[in-house]
């Protein structure tokens, strides 16, 4: 703490990403990240990027990322116009809530949820209320039926893995036509109906996509945002006034090739939800119970055991899990898809702990 | 313009980048690039980083870059602790605006400097006063000893590329215990002193780097402060509540690489240096008057030809330099220094213009 903080420095309170463990071999299910490379294209596209002497690196990279927006466009049936693209989607979503849902009333999310948007909130002063999900951990849509100054939820939600259908989506930004819907589809790849098809009737909806999951870009931030142009059009405004070159040359081209190669896309995909159907029978075997999952993670408890205690029994074994000291949900322990040998490995220790 | 936009953004004046041509071969001397590629260590160690398989870009980047910020407070003699990263220095910037210069009184900036700073008073909603340039371009460090929330400049400045020496920075900082200086030294290793060496006498001093320019890593993003742990703790407060990860892996190592091969960037500068010198020589022998230069460009004007006139003529030829339609400055060019085959083509094109 000092004198010389601005006061909002004094009031934030800052997200604590999950735990990079400094380990060779860590069985890492903690931070929801793809248990496969990226696509062989991402590695071939880098390279040619970097050249022979890596000289194109002197030179800024394209501010408007016009490359990478085509690819993508293209890749969702979209136009350019309607594509921003941040420095991974955490960025996307601070200018999302800076631009778009900082109004006069309170916005609304759910009480279990992304532990980044009340931070986002915080940092730039929008006022929230926090709407509960129900026992089965699921979105009531009427509850978000009421005066807002915009709504934000990521479906499937996280960290429970829980996902609405598309036309109950429909309906939260059907019945707000004064105020946006930002739908955070991070992991909708992994078995949930993305909202972009409703893009083209509801000039209220935004999209938010990452390359970090389904696309095994995590270590490059790539993030997206899909929605009318003039809500694009709001947040390159607040891009261009923060920083007018947020993605490097290579995380560019990178992120083209990750589109370009749908099959790879497709086929690691269906691995991890095979994975998950696979992981979730081990589970319950051992007397989890499981929230049916649309992610690449699993969300379980087990009705004797703590939840932290069995967290740290793994870690102790190298394995790493994701716990949230937070209220309804402190029994349970995310669980991020992994291979199945990765899968194997925490059940293994999983019935040493909870046998 | 949208019902939907948050009032901030209709109040934005985004920051305009120069051009970044999409021609094969540009003389491209308007955005203050290296002519000279990153240190081969900086390939190397993309490579090391992307491996075989480019199986590491799966995972997330470590989010405190700890390899980039030891090896960079190394260099410079200070702690880790002393140094902050972000996403190229404008997102540093932009940090510190907000963590730092938010307070009740009005920030002091000079009236013709670095055009993005408005931007960021803008965005943060942080008042600002400009204080002219003395007739020469130069700073007056009496005008910054006046009540203010905090003063902020570049040394070198930009446009001009006016070199403040240490004694006066000093002057600025120990005159304004009260509130934070930031020094913008994007330019410093082109001739002028570094206020680092202040660091640990004054609690209120910001200074910020960039690898854009002497480090020839511009289409890479990385940029730091440095400053007591205090001011940086601000700034890991508002970046941890903005976005965990700013930098990718492969970020991360080239910057680490381009702080190593100290013996390459030496170089590049000297080399840069000489073209300078050789430059403006041939700039007065056209009858232009040049502004005393310790950056990698040259301010200058011809008394007789119209400053956006000459820029068009040169575009024509595709030598891009940049024009400012600012007050005081509208008969300038800003020229970035090129390699002297470029400077060459530069001063060729302009004997036919001006003769």
């Amino acid at each position: 703490m000092s004198r010389f903080w601005s006061d909002i420095v004094h009031r934030l309170v800052p997200y604590v990403p999950g735990e990079q463990p400094a380990l060779a071999h860590p069985v890492k299910l903690n931070t929801n990240e793809n248990p496969y490379p990226p696509s062989p294209r991402v590695l071939d596209a880098i390279r040619a990027e970097l050249g022979e002497h890596s000289e194109l690196l002197r030179r800024y990279p394209d501010p408007v990322a016009k490359n990478l927006r085509t690819a993508v466009a293209a890749h969702h049936g979209l136009r350019a116009d309607q594509v921003f693209v941040g420095n991974g989607s955490d960025e996307v979503l601070a200018h999302a809530f800076l631009a778009l849902l900082k109004h006069d009333k309170p916005i609304l999310f759910p009480d279990i949820t992304y532990s980044f948007y009340p931070t986002y909130a915080r940092l730039y002063e929008v006022e929230y209320r926090t709407v509960p999900l129900d026992e089965q951990f699921q979105i009531r849509v009427d509850d978000y039926l009421q005066p807002n100054g915009g709504v934000i939820f990521p479906n499937p939600n996280a960290p429970t893995g829980h996902a609405l259908p598309l036309a109950e989506i429909e309906r939260v930004v059907a019945g707000n036509p004064d105020s946006v819907v930002i739908v955070d589809e991070a992991y909708v790849d992994f078995g949930a109906e993305s909202a972009i098809a409703l893009i083209d009737r509801y000039p209220n909806l935004l999209v938010v996509h990452t390359t970090s999951k389904s696309r095994s870009l995590a270590g490059m931030r790539v993030g997206f945002a899909f929605g009318h142009a003039d809500l694009i059009d709001a947040l390159n405004r607040v891009k261009d006034s923060f920083n007018s070159y947020p993605l490097d040359r290579l995380a560019q081209a990178a992120g083209v090739a990750a589109y370009e190669d749908v099959a790879y896309f497709r086929s690691t995909c269906e691995r991890v939800i095979a994975s998950r159907t696979r992981l979730n029978a081990a589970l319950e075997a051992l007397g989890f119970e499981v929230v049916p999952s649309a992610a690449n993670f699993v969300f379980a408890k087990h009705p004797k055991h703590d939840a932290a205690g069995i967290a740290a029994k793994l870690r102790e074994k190298e394995i790493f899990v994701r716990h949230f000291k937070l209220p309804r949900i402190d029994q349970h322990l995310r669980i991020s898809i992994g291979t199945d040998a990765e899968c194997d490995t925490l059940v293994e220790a999983l019935k040493a702990i909870v046998a």
